[in-house]
């Protein structure tokens, strides 16, 4: 059993673990391990947005953006996800992500430019990045052998951790936990450049992306899965989707992940943009929707005990102020985090 | 809105609440207010058990400690309960509320003799003692207008709280909670004293009362709460009585109030002992069988809104070890805290 918390990150700490020292959780988890070299993650979040038939445009960005990715300074690691929004318009998003903010910084200039800079016929384009220290950050897996995400980046997989399975267990693994109680600042704000439309978003806003992938489940699993779970979870990812803002959830996605080849696959991710931490926890512990989730998950693997096949893992991180940028070209006005300011119709 | 702690027992804090300082609690939720003079109170279980008929000795019990309760330096408060434990043994539990440690130990001395002294034909009795300080003791009402146990002995009840309604709001509403883990310390040991079996139980020992009032609850409520909510709570509670040593819990009983003319009346409570706080709240966070009854109530809760008549209350304390007086006569060796230790069998 090992902490969360790698050990060049544990600090003095001024603020409690939510469960004592001896806790053992119920079943095992694992975190993402980075070289201790590694200061700072990127993650970057490309999209295209159209609605209707695909747009010729469309097809060209999504090529472009891959030709950036696999040029000098690209990403170690992307993939791409297909949603349609609350607003029935399609959104396609190539998900980037760097260990290094220098190679990044230098990628990103010209790839900016070339991603907003301009308006495409037929569709939007917008570009959200946070650039948080690693002590900022969490990853949560139920399995070993399948990085997704920012982990495909890691330098690998730790053993069994211990802060998993309780509630607080999120805010436990990231290490800033132990000393800040990363509470949210200021309120975000729009910054219009034109057609480009920024959002300025506020100090320790929360990122999660939260995945499923049931490629490796048969039969009896399957069918539980997509029967009992998903529909529970698809519910649960539309009021956040729709009524989220009320509780400090800016945005929700509930993505199809698609294969290399463009089609969909057997793996999806829940992604939101959160005001705070806090309350995403107060989402996750005690909202009908959410405890509706974990119930059907409970009940899943419960009946399904360690022979589960689903694998499930999510990351989260607390972003400063300085460590964000959100940048929108001809999306409709209920975007990301375009949902969380006041915009005049383009 | 205000603190569950009252202000005279705020204590500049070594651990931070939960909740942010901004967070507002989804629905209302009171605590039973002390006046600041009283410095403990005391909870006190006198149990008679039996097999089979009631024998005339228990019949005789009952009164003569219903007359005890009625004398010189007797509780504020008393109210009776009956369950039939896992042994198949009837179980009458008489439990008494003080707020005056001198006036309760001067009553007490005789009354243990009394009670659990001497043997009586086809009884066991026991005596189960908890005598907290109050900041080591909180309380939760859903409404006012009703105040059951210690509550009743109280000065009144509070305004609107906020500490209630997530996860880690037990502990927050214990003052000692701003300073203290309150971990547990020491194993529970047997002390024979001939055939009386006392229990030395262990440091930060947690006791909970839990209670249900559905006696205002009309029609389709009435059925709502009988079909969907208590067989799931009855289910949880079995389990914690068979299963729950492993995972801390000592001790569950799931008790039918009694009224006063000794018939069953439409309130019950679950009352347990827990080898600490912690262990309490994993069991209630995430054990399948309190996630059953957290989704029952959540769904029970958000179909009928604030039209609801349901009571609920429950109040909690996390007793020191000199704090603590459990004794067993003639009682059988899965009885209450007898549980926790190895007996002989008599």
């Amino acid at each position: 059993m090992e902490s969360a918390i790698p050990m060049h990150l544990e600090t003095q700490r001024t603020r409690h673990m939510r469960v004592p020292d001896d806790y053992q959780p119920p079943y095992p988890s694992f975190v993402a391990r980075y070289k201790p070299a590694v200061s700072r993650v990127v993650m970057a979040y490309f999209g295209v947005q159209y609605r209707g038939a695909t747009p010729a445009a469309a097809t060209e960005a999504l090529a472009e953006i891959a030709g950036l990715f696999a040029g000098e300074g690209g990403p170690s690691h992307w993939d791409r996800a297909h949603y349609v929004d609350q607003a029935g318009h399609a959104n396609i998003v190539s998900v980037a992500y760097w260990d290094d903010i220098a190679r990044f910084d230098a990628w990103f200039a010209p790839a900016r430019e070339a991603w907003t800079g301009k308006s495409r016929d037929g569709i939007g384009t917008f570009i959200e990045v946070l650039r948080p220290t690693v002590a900022r950050h969490e990853t949560l897996f139920s399995s070993l052998g399948r990085p997704e995400g920012v982990a495909v980046i890691a330098d690998g997989m730790s053993g069994e951790v211990q802060e998993h399975a309780y509630w607080g267990g999120m805010r436990d693994r990231i290490p800033l936990s132990q000393t800040d109680p990363m509470s949210p600042g200021g309120n975000p704000e729009l910054i219009p450049d034109g057609a480009r439309l920024r959002v300025k978003a506020n100090d320790n806003l929360c990122l999660i992306r939260s995945g499923q992938d049931w490629s490796d489940t048969e039969a009896s699993e399957r069918k539980l899965y997509l029967d009992d779970v998903e529909p529970v979870l698809r519910e649960g990812m539309d009021f956040l989707r729709d009524d989220g803002l009320a509780i400090g959830c800016y945005a929700n996605r509930y993505m199809e992940v698609l294969s290399a080849d463009g089609k969909t696959s057997e793996k999806s991710y829940g992604q939101s943009w959160w005001k705070s931490l806090a309350a995403l926890e107060r989402w996750a512990e005690s909202h009908p929707t959410h405890v509706k989730i974990f119930g059907a998950a409970m009940k899943y693997l419960s009946t399904l005990g360690p022979s589960a096949k689903l694998r499930l893992y999510h990351e989260v991180t607390v972003a400063a102020a300085d460590e964000q940028f959100f940048e929108y070209l001809n999306c409709h006005p209920k975007t990301g985090m375009l949902a969380a300011v006041e915009t005049v119709a383009a």
